[in-house]
């Protein structure tokens, strides 16, 4: 693919660009990051610590930001670029100029179980020994890899993919458009126990969960479904991979999650509200719209809205950055104690 | 239901009932959560910060706890009620009123998998594509749902159900009325290399992996075998989703583990003991019986039986609130120091 | 096995060796843990705090280090010996005398799926349910266990084990003598969103994942693939259980990570690091060669080669050991500078 032509595919976002390489229009023969990058594939730059990068890189073409140093570190080393606002995101859709996604093929393989009390959709496609049980309804253009099991009636939305050796349990209703990974487990059973003097009794777990529209679910991650009403995942919240979503929570839209955040029973979720990897967060926590906490936070009391938490337990960001940096220096805290004490109780108070 | 035959089904657990609505007989249709609870169903209290939310809860009928504050504040909003001791236990076998778990059918799909040399007990459900394997021995009324492994040799107790999509390995003995849920990983290889001059050297895992009856072991956990011997979960002991048993642990009875807790090699786990979510517990380490770990604990000794521990790395849990308090005001407590050190360095020792 | 024919096998490791039970050549029945074995059974003892198990180990032989007072220990209770540099590494060759490891027989079962335009070598082993999809090339001996899917042109190396229930995505290459556990996902989809004004927009993953030659994955581990270029997990590494290895990260040579592990995207692991446990790294961070993470550690900045750090956030170990006592302490610091601010604001500056 020209370079021009992914100029012209990108369309209004670009604000400006330069066709270098000798002012032949490169032939852009694939994507690669900005170290791995060569002569013939295009990497972008973000800015920040990559920033000095364009000076080093081998890519024979940039996304840049619409900056003009950067512009110009590319034009001295001879390399083609494109300058936008959004590099990352322009780079997201320059992969997608360039890759086709597998698709599994639309039909039912005839090792697929699919009991004849389940409603399938118009031009899905499903996959070698996936099990679909009674009661369920498949939208249209639903696409299950193989292995995956799908328990008696749920709702899958038009366009949905599972992926290989998933699991959807009993009830489950996912949307439209969302994506299921590998080994993920779709409401199943709460952990919910009751303790008695015999020990633990099963508490039902009669509720269902549900997953709203443009959900995606990482690798061997769960939501489990409650004693009773719902878990509830709001539309366009990505997950990542074994994150733990225990029964009635409710998680808002536009939520990111990282990989093994985990999240006890009750725990409510505001909207875009971010989670970096192996945060936790207690019982029947609140966290507020557009919170954000830090990775392996802990948070066991509610976060108000927009705040950036950090720690375990989870603190503000900005006092525990103060307080870790401390945190080092306890050694040498404890020994000027000591010296003061010992200047004391000398009696001296004065050098 | 009528709530009056829910409390005539409680029977003896019931101190005190009410029932209102106009003197009339709520028919109630379903259990609900306090706060999603709507006017034809049943909800509870057991009290703590819940108790306010009987003033303003949707639910037509409450299972309180026996306290005449909250009977009364249920009675003033026309709420049908029923007090008991435990509410939250009674709300589970309300429940079972209502609700009848998903049961696989009797009998062995055709497309399963069983070795000719495989036992297999009476009035056993087996689902599409499970693989049981040679000298397997399957309990009678064991449920094991579709695309589940079972390798050879393993033995499976009665009543127990075996859940889509999870894998048993060789030898492993699962005893009765257990359930091993979607994705979990019993009786693989445990994670034992030995460091030799050209690398990792494996040592064979020759042991089983043991788990006694009444054990439930969440999705995606995996409780692993080791190099000799067994691996052993107590019996009655649950543990939730992606939590990590490694080789040679023990186990002990009643135990409940909460999701993503990690469990080294070698490690003791006492009887009754509670690990709430993310805990770790480091190599050989022994904690005694009844003692608690709060989230994320990092346990690298011993924990005294009936101990609370918190933090990482784990300290009495009622030190540990002090010091995290204390953590975050460090700033303020070094700022303190300084102004100290100067005024002993300004000789004065005074204001 | 007779003894005497063990200390034979055992070859030139051997540095001295005491048939003792009676001057009896004890016929060893098995191995076990030195607190479990019997009269019967082999053990082995490593130093340390397990030294003083020889007092009361049941074992009738014992794999010694070459300590004299270990070996008095053990001909004093008449338990036969063999002294050896590396009792664990023997203790791990011992089992190979003992034990064969399941292996599933040579043949693809009939109800496999493979596809007509896989390549499959010879002498592999392929289980019931297995699906292995287009484009695909097996290695020889290659060995497959039930109900594992295998998506479009994959490439696995010869002698590698594929656990039930795994899950190989598109394009990735596995090398030889590799054992991907039960459960884990090679190669889906990283997670990589671009935020936009209407919400998160996939970024397409368009690379691959590597793993190199005799690289092990735990159970439901997850190594993804990145939007461009290469995930890579270097050879001889041994990945525990529940690992996430996000898109586009660098795994050395040699690498051993504990279970529930985290590493966010773009990481570089040097050779030969050891990340214990329940481990965090940042996005972006560089681990140097050699380095060692203490259990739940937090690695947030670049770790130089050869160091240990340990804590969240991360710092050199033993300043985290210190810090840690100190942190316990808080409360009493913070009383004794109490104490002293009351001492100079009255003036006193002495007793």
């Amino acid at each position: 693919m020209k370079f021009s032509e992914i100029v012209a595919a990108l369309g209004d976002q670009v604000t400006a660009s330069s066709l270098e390489r000798g002012g032949k229009d490169l032939v852009v023969q694939g994507l690669a990051a900005l170290e791995q990058a060569n002569a013939d594939q295009m990497s972008y730059v973000e800015g920040g610590k990559f920033a000095s990068l364009v000076a080093t890189t081998g890519a024979g073409a940039l996304v840049l930001p619409t900056k003009a140093a950067l512009q110009e570190a590319a034009i001295a080393r001879n390399i083609a670029w494109v300058s936008v606002k959004n590099p990352r995101m322009v780079f997201s859709r320059a992969i997608a100029l360039f890759y086709q996604p597998y698709r599994l093929p639309v039909g039912i393989h005839p090792t697929a179980v699919i009991d004849p009390n389940a409603q399938v959709g118009k031009e899905v496609a499903i996959g070698p020994n996936v099990v679909v049980s009674s009661g369920v309804k498949l939208g249209d253009r639903v696409c299950i890899h193989p292995n995956v099991v799908v328990y008696p009636d749920v709702m899958i939305g038009a366009d949905t993919t599972l992926h290989a050796n998933c699991t959807i349990h009993e009830r489950a209703q996912i949307g439209s458009h969302c994506v299921i990974h590998s080994g993920a487990v779709i409401g199943a059973e709460g952990f919910g126990f009751v303790p008695t003097a015999t020990g633990w009794e099963k508490m039902h777990q009669s509720g269902i969960t549900v997953l709203e529209d443009r959900v995606e679910i990482g690798c061997n991650s769960a939501v489990d479904r409650p004693a009773v009403g719902e878990t509830r995942v709001g539309q366009d919240t990505k997950i990542d991979n074994m994150v733990h979503i225990a029964h009635g929570c409710k998680i808002g839209q536009g939520v990111a999650m990282a990989a093994q955040v985990g999240m006890a029973g009750g725990v409510t979720i505001g909207n875009r509200v971010i989670l970096a990897g192996q945060v936790g967060v207690a019982n029947q926590a609140v966290v507020g719209d557009g919170a954000i906490a830090s990775a392996k936070a802990g948070i066991h009391n509610n976060i108000s809205a927009g705040e950036t938490v950090s720690g375990m337990p989870a603190i503000p960001h900005n006092v525990y950055l103060r307080a870790t940096v401390l945190f080092k220096k306890l050694p040498e805290m404890a020994k000027t104690i000591k010296a003061m004490q010992k200047q004391l109780s000398d009696g001296s108070g004065k050098e």
